[in-house]
């Protein structure tokens, strides 16, 4: 890793927390030069545009989503337990990404869901990979006997998707205590209707 | 109404369509100006700051989400009709409110849910408004023999929740035309498996 890709890292991280904290909205060349102490003219060298900037900062928290929490998930069997460890994944990741405000993919899907562009688009493909990819889960689950057959792999997809934005609003906002115990009852009660 | 409540519900309507498009934290009592063509000291005068007029936005989305959802509801039969009627009437407030820019309630909870102070109050109280008038309805239910007296109405009430936070997220985010469809058969699935 060149001196570069330090720099640029170190202002990814930055921009990430920029951006939690004040939305992407707030995610101009502007603040994060001065968050950094740079001039905006050596960040408009790296990013180019705040558009620009805004994808980085997305993409690179969608790359830190599949690391966190989909590859440790891969790595479980085949089947529930797979599905087990996807849900616990996300819970995590719910609880502490990136940092205190949040999900950012959850911000950049309310903040650009009326806007069309690259955002948007990235944001679109980042919910498709995440329910196509469930959905392969529960696929595989059914292939190897754990669910029915008749199981929607597509319906469950969206059953534990809206379970875990539940989690994450009920969390985020009451500091309920119970969040990752309702999230749990509501998973459990999700697969023991499947389950062959 | 007089003429001041007429001008102050012109220029609620303005804010609100400001920030369904810019968010809360560009709702600006410059932005808002421009925006109407007023002066900023004219609506210095009717709200006195930012957060005033953030606050009055939000209250009035609030109140508007209870006229148009659970007043409704409330007024059909005890028991599953009125949760079938709360669940509709949300689906419906997901497609259409309060313009392109979705819930602006989802929004707040997004943006204040790191920011201690009478915004994040307001977004608690009101998702605590929500969880427990959920929770009344089911109880209801369960008094009226429509569902099993072992039913959880708390547990009920984060299920369905979550199962309406997913199709805002999946209708708006990837204007997926199965999310009503996906929606309501997670909410049939969740009444099948608590009928008496």
């Amino acid at each position: 890793m060149g001196r570069g890709d330090l720099t640029r890292e170190r202002i990814l991280t930055a921009a990430t927390l920029l951006a939690s904290r004040v939305g992407f909205d707030g995610l101009t060349i502007g603040a994060l030069a001065e968050e950094l102490s740079m001039s905006k003219s050596g960040l408009f060298a790296h990013f180019g545009s705040k558009e620009a900037l805004q994808l980085q900062v997305l993409e690179s928290e969608i790359a830190r989503f599949e690391r966190e929490v989909f590859h440790p998930a891969i790595r479980q069997p085949r089947g529930i337990p797979r599905l087990e460890a996807l849900f616990e994944g996300w819970l995590a990741w719910n609880a502490h990404s990136p940092s205190r405000g949040g999900c950012l993919i959850v911000t950049a899907s309310v903040e650009f869901d009326d806007q069309p562009g690259p955002l948007l688009d990235a944001v679109k493909e980042a919910q498709t990979l995440l329910l196509t990819s469930i959905a392969r889960a529960v696929k595989i689950a059914i292939d190897v006997g754990h669910l029915r057959p008749d199981v929607d792999p597509d319906q469950m997809a969206f059953d534990l998707y809206g379970i875990v934005l539940g989690h994450h609003f009920v969390r985020r906002v009451r500091n309920d205590p119970k969040a990752d115990a309702r999230a749990r009852a509501a998973f459990q009660n999700l697969i023991a209707a499947a389950r062959a």
